[in-house]
């Protein structure tokens, strides 16, 4: 792991790292924001995964969430969303490619080499992390926002043994019924829509995953909310499946860093009741 | 005033505007933020003022002011650091021209036209900012981060009775005495050392100017401490005026927003204090 940054903040430290992935074949950058409990103790892990377009800097400089970690003592680990490089399969869409990995193996070429985003969130980066960061491995949870909430909720449903807890801002949660789920499901893992359900967060639902509880805020004014979002079906899902889902709508907020912002403070105290439980 | 962009945050609206200056002859932008209690009562209004290099938008993206600015119900205005513009002179190096405006009145070509900082925060960005939203105009305060914080200082120094409370991170408290004002001071305002005098806040001091009480708070781990910001020299001054200072060195903290934003809510406690006292 090499060291790129470091900050002193919120009395801890908010750094910048990467490393030479096996998973992905390339090199990649994370950030940790390590609280000041630390020091003397192992602490909690809660994972944050970004959205399409994002690399690990959005949210490290727009999510507001040291404060909160400091307050509860979580180590809070921001991934990048693709891997990157010359040498990488790329597309000139935005919802494509690199910073679009979907947080999935894919399977069909060009992609198939590099963008194998799942196992490198859920196997390799928390390895890279325990070995080199003061972390309470037992405790770990995760979240994210739009694609990253996809991501989240995902990993969680598939690895809930892993994940004490999971909570999503603007979340993608039924990829397989809309166009960025239709444009890239297909594209990263081939036309067997049975290989897609593995990465619906509804879907995976239908199929019997299950997990404890779910918190998700969605803004009422988020141009993506009625075609691409659609926080219905995952309430539904839940619903049918008795999982407890706690869906805020917050009237008025967008899909920007600005909602995320405001509510990210609740999603922590929200994670750290469950970690230290 | 036009409106460029506004997002729902923290139970508020943050804003972009731009308008035309006659100060600086030119279009200016400016972010505001306005609390939720401004749906029901006129609130204080609190300046930031940026540092070289900076927008109006690295504080609004990464200053984390509005949880702690919702929480008192004050109205947050950050301005540019200069004017801007193709037909607007401008110098190759960062800490000259447009992006350091030094928050002062230039006198000497080819500044004069439209540097000119102190009026348009002073005089004309407030009485936009009072047309247009709902503030409580007697209630005003002000900070800055570096040269943001000698835009704050001086600008509270010289209108105490405009000012409620003045704080500053980092700030550059001695420009006659330090490079960056050793370079700026003299091609703003010219040759003579008198001059300059009226935007020193260490020389306003000792020139008599006064001001109730000062909040800095400075990193210890500033690459620009010993050199260019120097807060022992405000220190003596504010001491030999007997003006109270709490000065705050913050251990490995440096010259970044990691910085502000540690000590941001600290700073806006401060001044709701003082604005609603």
């Amino acid at each position: 792991m090499k060291t790129i940054s470091t900050w002193a903040a919120h009395g801890g430290t908010q750094g910048v790292y990467s490393h030479a992935s096996e998973a992905t074949g390339t090199e990649m950058t994370f950030a940790v924001f390590v609280p000041p409990q630390a020091k003397v103790a192992p602490c909690p892990v809660v994972t944050y995964l970004s959205g399409l377009t994002c690399t690990h800097a959005n949210v490290m400089e727009k999510g507001e969430y040291r404060r909160a970690a400091a307050e509860h003592g979580l180590i809070v680990v921001c991934p990048d969303t693709s891997p990157r490089g010359e040498d990488v399969a790329d597309d000139d869409a935005y919802d494509m490619g690199q910073g679009a990995g979907f947080y999935l193996d894919a399977t069909e070429e060009p992609w198939a080499r590099h963008f194998r985003m799942e196992s490198y969130i859920r196997d390799e980066l928390p390895a890279v992390i325990a070995a080199n960061f003061p972390v309470d491995a037992d405790r770990q949870s995760i979240l994210g926002h739009s694609m990253g909430g996809h991501g989240a909720l995902t990993l969680a449903l598939k690895n809930p043994e892993r994940y004490r807890a999971c909570s999503a801002f603007a979340p993608i949660v039924a990829p397989i019924d809309v166009p960025w789920g239709q444009k890239a499901l297909p594209a990263y893992l081939g036309r067997d829509e049975q290989s897609w359900r593995q990465y619906d967060a509804c879907a995976l639902i239908a199929d019997g995953a299950r997990f404890p509880e779910f918190l998700v805020d969605q803004g009422t004014g988020d141009n993506f909310l009625t075609e691409q979002l659609r926080p219905e079906l995952f309430d539904k899902a839940c619903a049918e499946a008795g999982i407890p889902l706690t869906l805020r709508m917050q009237p008025g907020y967008d899909h920007s860093y600005y909602f995320i912002s405001t509510f990210m403070a609740d999603h922590l105290d929200w994670h750290a009741k469950r970690l230290k439980g």
